[in-house]
């Protein structure tokens, strides 16, 4: 791609002014109309070194009001970046809508220069890549406007430019210490950026090549490129609020799935008192010990509890978590989103609480949620909640793929048990508080629940982030199931 | 304080088991009920390693609702987090109100382990103390409830554990692997922790030191502690809401400050187009290398700009980054708080927001709303306002004490050229927006503000962050005068 590029291409004082001062009161208009569409905006900046990309960035921000744009500047991943998914440190940085957020370098960093300086392996560039695509595509689906702009200039004006900068002795931003030997390498650096910027050019978030061998050429056509674009956005979304107010479409049912996979759970599993307290004690015994294991192997463990209201998540994460360290295990209840949650992807409050290596996560409800409430309550469009099994298989392929051993529950009641512990739990007067209007109400939905369960099911259990259905109308045997599941896999997957 | 502690105590495990039952109901009571109230609690372990403390805490948070309360591990400081003062990574994790924050370890590890293994020289341990009381004493005031275990054992059963640990295999958490040789070191850390322990142990942040020579005692006594000082100030709180709903006393007139700073500031100070020209590309060439001294020296920069309604606050801050690089400074527009932000103590966010060493933070408003704004349109109360230049002085302390260079601005206009300024947006497109409903509101009570700008400059103007008061009738001297105020403090500061 970057040989075809003319880098000659230059622009006048004057011409340059002119344009800037146009730009200036439009970008301002822009982004006030974006912000109040909620519109949310990525542009992503990259290119070589030297490319005057400091300087690009500050004349792309002085138009903009400071209130509505952040700006990240990527360095070298740090200690604790590094014992998560590469793309963690990004999702956590994602805009709220109608707001921009600015990179200084990116997610690229990693296919380009680390690549090239610590020799990564094929396959783990080859993952690295695959993330960045789920990313932009799931947020480009999301309704994010996404700008990738690569500044390009010729070796020549590249070391002139390093001259220069070491003359005034302006530090190297970006690159640590170690890697500045390695960012001058300009003939080897370039196939694998070529190759990079192939592969991930794509229609929902295409690469803007920008020759930038003069800095006013480049801001120019940098601010040209984003002002159009963001006004072919404004003016679609304000055609679509015209023509339909709710575009919603909740007509589909999905019959093909019968007979169901909960139909078929033997619910009359159970243990007895003194079998319970034996295996429960032997199980948790094992846990304890295989918690340090994980921690020394530095393996990140999700579980994730899903299941109907009183069916027992909350008693099976306690006897889990009832001997370990509490350094070593977060439980994650997820509940209603807040509006800061609600102005982001809807997948951007679960990248936030991803396990540290070494660390458990253990989420009380979970990002299955789009698929089973969100559904049913009509919470989100139904293009929405199907594109959410893609969505959430893709996820949890980034987990796996870092390392980390998923599992989930589903912990499985039938209707008449769930009765029975609702009208418990309001006799004991220190169980009220967890019987409210809610629980009756979804209750009457229990038809459309189990259907999503049924499809959720279906649809995202994967070799790498199995479904376990746990027979969940005897607390004792539900228990010991969740223990022995967490116990085995885990002796499975350590040394 | 130690000597005094009978170790021997203990429990029968029937006893415990029996108070177990009966704390566990109690305390999942309480917290539904401090939530409801709003009452933020923090509580805090230190003590010996090897105490128990992981077992402790885990014991403490089987009661509680994994929705109302957060465990904060703390360890060695990370790179991030030495480039900004001590304080500000516990600044950061402070609940809101309802919330719980457990702390294992906490702002204490530094004036025990770190001070004992680094040698800090004591004028640091100083400051680090001083910063531990202003943040413990502001965040008492605003309603926080502190709780401080200190779990003491003997040495003989320090020893005794560390033998267990070893043959089990489990990692020493908390402590780096150059630090474990020092934590054995039980005789020379005696006399440390004695210090810091008589240093902050106050009224509104006591001390309790506990026995854990026995484990279940130990967990009993902590219970019983948090159990009962949460109801009594659940009992507090209940009471002051039925005694009045609203005891705001806005009565408070301050005559005596007259005459007033303000009226002193020469208005018709001016500078030609020409002059304007030349000084401001004089200064921002000096600004622009002083950045990168900046940088080098690892000095952080705050700058505030307060003033009135279009009095060009926004002006002067485009003219300082219109040369900068954007990786060294952040623009930080202060606006109405969020919810999250409100539901938190009020310095929270301003904490959230410091610069690394190095980096500059420019604040367009800040913390001072709270003695502005707030206090004239009665978004607080007047205990609350007249308490902020206290805790603002401290704040500013912190950041000084640092290295932070800090500076405020206040841009000063009269009221005829506000009303110039108004009407002149109102004419221009795409200055409109800049103008609102509010504008014009807050300039009736132009005087009510005066006298809250009057207050706050003569109670906040200290030696380690001053304020300079700019004439700002005439956008180009004011301007000047800003790019002149940053450039000679800055050249008088760095080396």
């Amino acid at each position: 791609m970057l040989d075809k590029v003319d880098l000659s291409k230059s622009i006048e004082k004057d011409e340059y002014e002119d344009l800037i001062d146009e730009f200036t009161i439009r970008l301002g208009e822009l982004q006030r109309k974006a912000w109040k569409l909620g519109i949310p905006v990525i542009v992503v900046f990259e290119g070589w070194h030297a490319s005057g990309m400091a300087e690009i960035i500050n004349r792309f921000l002085m138009p903009l009001n400071p209130m509505g744009f952040e700006l990240h500047t990527t360095g070298k991943p740090c200690a604790q970046e590094l014992r998560k998914p590469l793309i963690w440190r990004f999702w956590t940085k994602i805009p709220a809508r109608g707001e921009i957020a600015i990179f200084d370098r990116s997610w690229y960093r990693r296919a380009l220069l680390e690549h090239f300086i610590h020799d990564i392996p094929e396959k783990e560039i080859t993952n690295c890549l695959k993330g960045i695509t789920y990313f932009e595509k799931q947020l480009a689906d999301d309704g994010y406007l996404i700008f990738k702009f690569f500044l390009h200039i010729s070796k020549e004006v590249q070391q002139k430019r390093f001259e220069y900068i070491n003359g005034k002795g302006i530090p190297l931003f970006i690159s640590e210490e170690e890697e500045q030997d390695y960012i001058k390498e300009y003939d080897r650096l370039m196939p694998l950026t070529e190759k990079m910027l192939e592969r991930t050019d794509t229609s929902h978030a295409p690469w803007n090549i920008t020759e930038a061998n003069d800095l006013n050429f480049a801001t120019v056509r940098i601010m040209a490129t984003f002002i159009q674009a963001l006004e072919n956005r404004i003016a679609k979304v304000e055609e679509k609020h015209k023509e339909s107010e709710n575009e919603r479409d909740h007509t589909y049912i999905n019959k093909s799935l019968k007979p169901s996979i909960l139909e078929t759970v033997d619910l009359s599993r159970k243990l007895s008192g003194h079998e319970y307290k034996k295996m429960k004690e032997e199980y948790q015994e094992r846990l304890w010990s295989l918690q340090y294991r994980l921690f020394m192997q530095k393996r990140p463990l999700v579980l994730v509890f899903e299941g109907w209201d009183a069916s027992g998540k909350g008693g099976g994460i306690k006897r889990l978590v009832q001997v370990m360290n509490p350094r070593l295990y977060r439980v994650i209840p997820i509940g209603v989103p807040s509006d800061v949650e609600l102005s982001h992807h809807y997948m951007w409050r679960f990248y936030n609480e991803i396990p540290e290596a070494g660390h458990m996560a253990i989420f009380d409800r979970s990002w299955y949620g789009r698929v089973l409430v969100e559904r049913v309550e009509n919470l989100c469009t139904d293009r929405e909640w199907k594109r959410a099994y893609r969505e959430i298989n893709e996820f949890e392929e980034i987990l796996s793929n870092y390392g980390t051993i998923v599992l989930k529950f589903w912990i499985h009641i039938d209707p008449e048990e769930q009765l029975q512990r609702f009208k418990k739990r309001e006799k004991i007067p220190h169980k009220r508080w967890k019987i409210t209007e809610d629980d009756w109400k979804n209750r009457e939905k229990w038809d459309l629940y189990e259907e999503a369960a049924n499809e959720m099911l279906q649809k995202t259990s994967t070799t790498y982030a199995p479904w376990t259905i746990v027979e969940g109308n005897n607390k004792k045997y539900a228990r010991v199931k969740v223990l022995r599941t967490v116990v085995e896999k885990l002796e499975q997957e350590l040394e």
